[in-house]
């Protein structure tokens, strides 16, 4: 199985999964071709989400505002799965939390880079470069990466990791990291901070808002805190948009107080 | 086979596949991530258009404004096919049409409860409680629904009825259900109203305009009623949108006359 | 293979899937569904570009403004692929780099007629009449057209070029062909014209612009000129949008000089 994910948008996906099936009979997966664009730590995010849930797999992952540069090209091992990509951290946060779950002491992953020679065009690695080497993968098995021509093991690479937020008796500062399509603006914060709230209020930089364990939790139209599906705190509206309410984007702080 | 619909966007579908595709080697097939967000009637209304025309299989449908509530979680069993989501209505107008289709008596359809015991998330239902019922349904094969652990039949579901238009001698008044990417409005009016009257015109809320077989019978930018693929009126603008050169969105009233 | 391509956007393209998988096992694969809106140029030029990446396929194209008017449907076999689509221009361009990569002589390509008798909709021959036509021929085989009922040798259709560029000493003109999803304006100018010129500028309508082999190559924000993954110009920004920038859109008339 090989999983795609890029922020192309469309066609450009299609000219990706031509190549992949003129060499591999592999199941193919769209995971998103939408991710946040060239925003490297978002992309990050999402995928450290969404691909933990698939079962062992070649994951071809292209955002690539370098590309065309001297950027490395990876594969990263994680556990039984594969993760081919750029040297930009975009395979860092979710190579981490698959090897975690693989039982790897200290979500141990290996990174080994791919040699890349003079490529058909210096815009679209992910067709000719980064799609080549998944099917290479792919065929020769995730446990045989190193045995592949061009690819070598190496020690040095981008690495991403999220901001820590900052946990007092009173007070949680954090960041957003990433905005949903829903509006929910999901945070850096733990979702634990908020055990013993439900059904109360914390405040959202000095707003008092309702903590609940569902969107349904308040009226249509009102703002809450909650845990997402991903274990964070999210600032969120009941069939609305929380960031435009609270008037806060990726990348910004955010305080919960109590 | 598989398929998958809702209003997540992306790339929350992306878990759900993984879900699916550790549980089932079943083929899968996205219909729509991006049905009407949490417009239940719209999105029950593409879903009657679009899942009838594949061969049987079983149907994950989330579209869910109330995940996290206590809304129930329905198998519904439809002729040879299942369909998986919450008990809001959404799964209600294409079960039975799918019943209709299989020959059964006024359109039967069977419902099941799924038991829900403390989800890992309060608000991704999708991934967490419908995913792994689908695969459950899948597995087991769709003759087989009552054996599942956890699944009972019910007699009270959510029901879910498109309004019904009023149809008279020289008028018809009935609704706009959904408008489409194109923005053609569709009305709950039905196609065959419009026999005899094409190549002439009727009034659209009181504005002449053409009835035509298809949208390039008019030149382009101009208005004109037509049928479209779904057999009910759509009020269209040859290559523009017909939403707004009428000015109407999804749920207010219009009016046919001639 | 059959893979499927549309203007359509969502839902519609899951009625074409359903009547599909409905007579054939063959793999699908989703191209796009959000090709340029009724423009068979723009569609005409992706389709160009990706589709010769596929291993032999049926490719079922759907761009079709003259929906439901005595426009022909047409199967046309280039190489090992056949192109099913209507006859509007929008499977010529594809047709010929597929059949040049086969090495027919000057890119020739066959064009058959399939009778379109009494469609279930006027509205939507991607689901009623293209659908099964790509069944049909999926299921006899590439070298089979010919024995498919209702199919017929043409050799009259709809033909389409792109425009051809004026190559001088001192400049060259052309035309913004498409834009992309990242707001590159891509014109029908070779690549070619750009050798030797990198890391100096050229004039874009007058204006100095740099040339660079990568978005990269210049900070975010800048202007630059490059060869796309297409091996055409691109007017571009790096991580921002080419076409807003220069102030062109797809049809509009580009000169460089130097």
């Amino acid at each position: 199985m090989i999983t795609l994910a890029s922020d192309f948008g469309s066609p450009y996906p299609a000219a990706m999964k031509g190549v992949l099936l003129r060499g591999t009979d592999a199941r193919l997966v769209d995971v998103a071709h939408d991710l946040p664009r060239q925003d490297v730590r978002a992309a990050a995010f999402w995928l450290r989400e969404v691909l933990p849930w698939f079962p062992p797999a070649v994951h071809l992952v292209v955002v690539d505002p370098g590309v065309g540069t001297d950027r490395a090209a990876l594969v990263v091992r994680a556990g039984e799965h594969a993760l081919v990509g750029p040297d930009n951290g975009v395979l860092v946060p979710v190579a981490r939390n698959l090897a975690e779950a693989s039982g790897a002491a200290g979500g141990a992953f290996e990174v080994f880079d791919v040699a890349v020679d003079d490529p058909a065009s210096h815009t679209f690695h992910g067709r000719d470069v980064f799609a080549p080497a998944a099917v290479a993968v792919h065929e020769a098995g995730v446990d045989a990466v190193e045995e592949l021509d061009g690819v070598t093991p190496v020690d040095t690479f981008v690495d991403l990791r999220f901001p820590e937020p900052e946990l007092g008796e009173e007070r949680a500062d954090g960041e957003v990291l990433v905005v949903d399509g829903f509006g929910n603006a999901i945070t850096n914060l733990p979702g634990s901070i908020l055990d013993g709230r439900y059904g109360g209020t914390v405040a959202v930089d000095g707003a008092p808002t309702m903590g609940r364990r569902t969107y349904a939790g308040v009226d249509p139209g009102v703002r809450l805190v909650t845990v997402g599906s991903h274990g964070n705190v999210e600032l969120a509206v009941n069939r609305g948009r929380g960031d435009s309410a609270v008037g806060v984007e990726a990348g910004e702080a955010v305080r919960l107080s109590w």
